[in-house]
C-alpha cells in the first residue's frame, strides 16, 4: 500500500490582508503556525509516517512542513524543494487588496481572474522587481517556463504536473509515504490529475488549509481512495464550506 | 572564488545538562536557537549568501541550518542532509552525565574517551534501543558503517571524510558557496582534512559553536584562507578558550 499526502499551507499574513499573493513569499501568521503542527499530530494520530518529503519554494509551504517534520520528529527525512509546486503566479495583482481590486476592474473580472481555468491576470514587466527573472532563486533554472510573468490555473497545473509524475510519483513508488507540503493552486492540479476531474469542477474543488490529504494507491499504483485526515465534525463543516463556494 | 562555510550548532539540552549526546538526538535550548539566529546575521553582514547546503541526520544541527536560513531569508535553498554529518557515535556513554562517569571510570579513563584519536568508548549492544539498527532513520543505509555501536574521533572521521570529499566538494565547484551545519567531531574531520592537522593536533582543535567559520579557495580549489566570522572581541575569547583548552 502506497500513501501520498497533500497538504496545504495555512493562514500567512497576506491571507489575512485579503491580499493576492501568488509567488510573494510571504510567511505564516501565528495561525498558520498553529495548522501545520495540528497537521504533524494529526498524521501522528493516523500512524502515517513519511518516508520523503517536497516542497515549494515558498516560505508559507516550506515552513509548514519544516513544522510538521518537527512535530512528528522526522526532522532528518529529505526535503525536496521545487519552484514547480509554488503557488499560481498572480501576476501584476501580486500584493492588491482583493476588495479594492474588485473596486477597480469589476466583481466579474476579478471572479474571472481568481476562477478561470485559462485566464491569465495582468503580467508583470521584466523591469518589476516583483517578476522572477528579478529573484535570485530563479535563477538557474529553466528558461522561460520557470520566470513567468502570470499564470492562468492551466498554467500552473501545466508546470506542476510533470514535476509530480517524473519525480513525485516514482518516489511514492521507492519511498511508500510521501509528503507533499503545498499550495492551493498546484495541489489543485494534482487533485485533477489524480481523480480525473475536469477543468470546469476543478476551479470549484476548495482544498482546505492544514489538513493533510490522504491518497491510497494499490501495489499497481491505482488510486484505491482519498481522504481527510480531520474529525468527522471538522469535515462536515469543510463539507459544507466547499459545497458554499460551489455554489456561487 | 569559492567559499565553504562550517557552522558547529550551540547548546542542546544536554550540553546544559553535562551529558554525552553522540547520536542521541537531542533538541536546541533557547540559548542554542539564539546562536543559530545569530550565526544568520553574521552571514548577512558578511554578504556571504549559501548556494546549497548540507547538514547532518540529528535535529540539533537541522535546526541550525534551518534558523540561518530562516535569518537570512533562504529557506528555499536546498538541503542536503546525511548520517555521514553526524556527531561522533559516544556508545555506552551516551545519555550518562560526565561528572558521574568520571567518579565511575576515572577522571584519567574519561579523559582518554574523549581525547583520544582512536580509543572507542564502550560500545552498545544491538538490544540497546540507542543502537541505531533499533532507529528507523538508518535503516536503508549502508551496512555496517551505518550502524556503529561507538565510535573514536578516527571512527567518526572515517565516516564524513568521504561524504566531504565526494559530496560536498563537488557542490562547492557548482554552487561556488557552500554552507555545512554539523558538529564538533563531524567538522574536525574536514578543517583536519583542509588543514592538513595530524591525529595528536586535531583532539585538541575546538571549533566554537555559533561561528561561520568561512574556507576560501582559489579557482584550482586550493585553500586560500580560513576565518571565523566573529568580531575581534569575541574571536579573542574564542582564542584564549582555544589555547586552554589546548593547555590541560
Amino acid at each position: 500500500m502506497y500513501k501520498l499526502i497533500l497538504l496545504r499551507h495555512g493562514e500567512s499574513t497576506w491571507n489575512l490582508e485579503n491580499r493576492f499573493t501568488g509567488w510573494t513569499d510571504i510567511d505564516l501568521t501565528e495561525k498558520g503556525v498553529q495548522e501545520a503542527i495540528t497537521a504533524g499530530e494529526k498524521l501522528k494520530e493516523a500512524n502515517i509516517t513519511p518516508q520523503f518529503t517536497f516542497t515549494s519554494y515558498q516560505k508559507r509551504a516550506i515552513k509548514t512542513l519544516n513544522l510538521v517534520l518537527e512535530t512528528m520528529d522526522l526532522m532528518w527525512l529529505p526535503v525536496e524543494k521545487t519552484w514547480r509546486l509554488n503557488e499560481k503566479h498572480y501576476g501584476a495583482l501580486q500584493g492588491l487588496n482583493k476588495k479594492e481590486t474588485a473596486k477597480k476592474y469589476g466583481d466579474q473580472q476579478v471572479l474571472i481572474w481568481r476562477r478561470s481555468y485559462n485566464t491569465q491576470p495582468p503580467a508583470l514587466d521584466p523591469s518589476d522587481p516583483r517578476h522572477p527573472i528579478n529573484d535570485p532563486r530563479y535563477h538557474n533554472l529553466p528558461e522561460p517556463e520557470a520566470h513567468p510573468a502570470t499564470e492562468s490555473l492551466e498554467d500552473a497545473i501545466n508546470r506542476s504536473l510533470p514535476f509530480f509524475k517524473n519525480e513525485i510519483m516514482p518516489k511514492l513508488h521507492d519511498y511508500k509515504i510521501v509528503l507533499v507540503a503545498a499550495h492551493g493552486n498546484s495541489l489543485r492540479g494534482i487533485v485533477k490529475h489524480l481523480k480525473n476531474i475536469s477543468n470546469e469542477d476543478i476551479v470549484g474543488l476548495n482544498i482546505p488549509t492544514g489538513i493533510p490529504y490522504v491518497f491510497e494507491f494499490d501495489e499497481n499504483m491505482q488510486l484505491q481512495k482519498d481522504y481527510y485526515l480531520a474529525d468527522p465534525e471538522t469535515l462536515e463543516k469543510l463539507m459544507a464550506q466547499v459545497a458554499n463556494q460551489g455554489k456561487q
